[in-house]
């Protein structure tokens, strides 16, 4: 039977989604979970890889059982056996046809700024701090130009081997309360690092350092774009279906 | 010239406000960060002790200086020496006669709870986890019957040496968005735990363990209050003055 699983966790307490020899992945503590209460070795499939330090709020994975677990209850038996950092929002059945990775029709991540003078200790595991003046007007109105089918190579981390740069942004919206930006992109994929190199130049254009994001996306060029923004600042927030 | 300054913490990196034999504290952190500028072994008094795990979004203290960093200035120095778990917002002079806790007129605190059947990861450190369904309504209701002054012994850490257990709770607010719910309290003073004990007692009227917390009151009875919620939900928010 095939379970498909809607996950939280803590970004800062992982080397990421994906299994390493160095560092303790989501991927191991979910497997090794459902080992402990079916005694399978089970391979989980996820939605995507999210590097390390990102958090997520809405992962989605699959993976086979033979268990006689029922479906929904999978989220309560592996929360019971999870740390603190991973827990299983919801768990169901899904036909054997689906595939975690293959099948997701658009995801949504969300980058979190801090735009204040000081830096603030209780923001600091979720929020990139920037301590100058960021235009927010202006970001958004340049956020609006990513909008659409693009070819992103220029917020694309350089030397990725992908066949296509060519992404489709369904939707991107920026939200501020005092100093706290909220970029939220949807989309139907998304390359290398491209939401946090998106977040980065959006603050590049809040300082005045970028004007025009279309000459970036125009150039094809990673120089052309702002910064990498840090990991602790993403959040996979949904993958649709 | 004495320096009053305003400060965030995140509490879980800490053994407390006050200095320890075992453990960090946030007064050793300042007054070691202090003595990096400025070549003085000073002492920083607080508006008052958080205990370990609780946190500071606007705790208040002061010291005296003889540096001639200019008092304003203060904030960023110290900053630049400070850890990412605790900064100062604000530094400001004030009369030599000022005292961080003897001359706080009202403190603000929060607690934070989530209700929801699954623990949040990306909620952990900062609130408390309730999976039961809660009453919201009635808490609001009971609530309502602490505004005043009473007094407060059933909902102190029982054993505490204080003269006089009446306080006055100048306000209490409670919001729920989604199963996230914040208990606002402002006081003139509290006793040793009370905010949490107020916040356990409140939680168990939404369980429906606790019908009337005026019976509490009246009781003068640690016992027939409710549990001690732990200190990571508490956020010391604000010491007005």
């Amino acid at each position: 039977m095939r379970i498909k699983l809607t996950v939280e966790y803590f970004g800062g307490a992982f080397c990421g989604w994906q299994r390493q020899e160095n560092g303790i992945s989501v991927q191991q503590v979910m497997e090794e979970a459902v080992e402990k209460l079916s005694g399978e070795r089970v391979h989980i499939e996820g939605s995507g890889r999210t590097d390390a330090g990102v958090h997520a709020k809405g992962q989605t994975a699959h993976f086979d059982t033979h268990s006689k677990i029922p479906p929904q209850k999978w989220a309560a038996a592996l929360n019971a056996v999870l740390p603190q950092t991973v827990k299983v929002l919801r768990s169901q059945k899904v036909d054997e046809s689906f595939h975690a990775r293959f099948d997701a029709k658009r995801k949504s991540y969300v980058y979190r700024i801090y735009a204040a003078p000081v830096a603030s200790p209780l923001r600091s595991a979720y929020f990139y701090h920037e301590p100058r003046k960021l235009d927010f007007e202006k970001m958004k109105q340049q956020a609006a130009v990513l909008l659409g089918t693009h070819d992103f190579k220029a917020f694309m981390a350089s030397g990725s081997p992908v066949k296509s740069t060519v992404r489709t942004i369904e939707n991107i919206v920026l939200r501020k309360k005092g100093g706290e930006i909220e970029i939220e992109i949807t989309g139907n994929g998304f390359l290398y690092n491209m939401v946090r190199i998106i977040a980065g130049s959006l603050v590049y254009v809040g300082l005045g350092k970028i004007e025009d994001l279309r000459q970036v996306l125009n150039s094809k060029d990673r120089v052309m774009a702002g910064i990498t923004l840090p990991p602790h600042g993403l959040c996979l927030k949904k993958v649709e279906y």
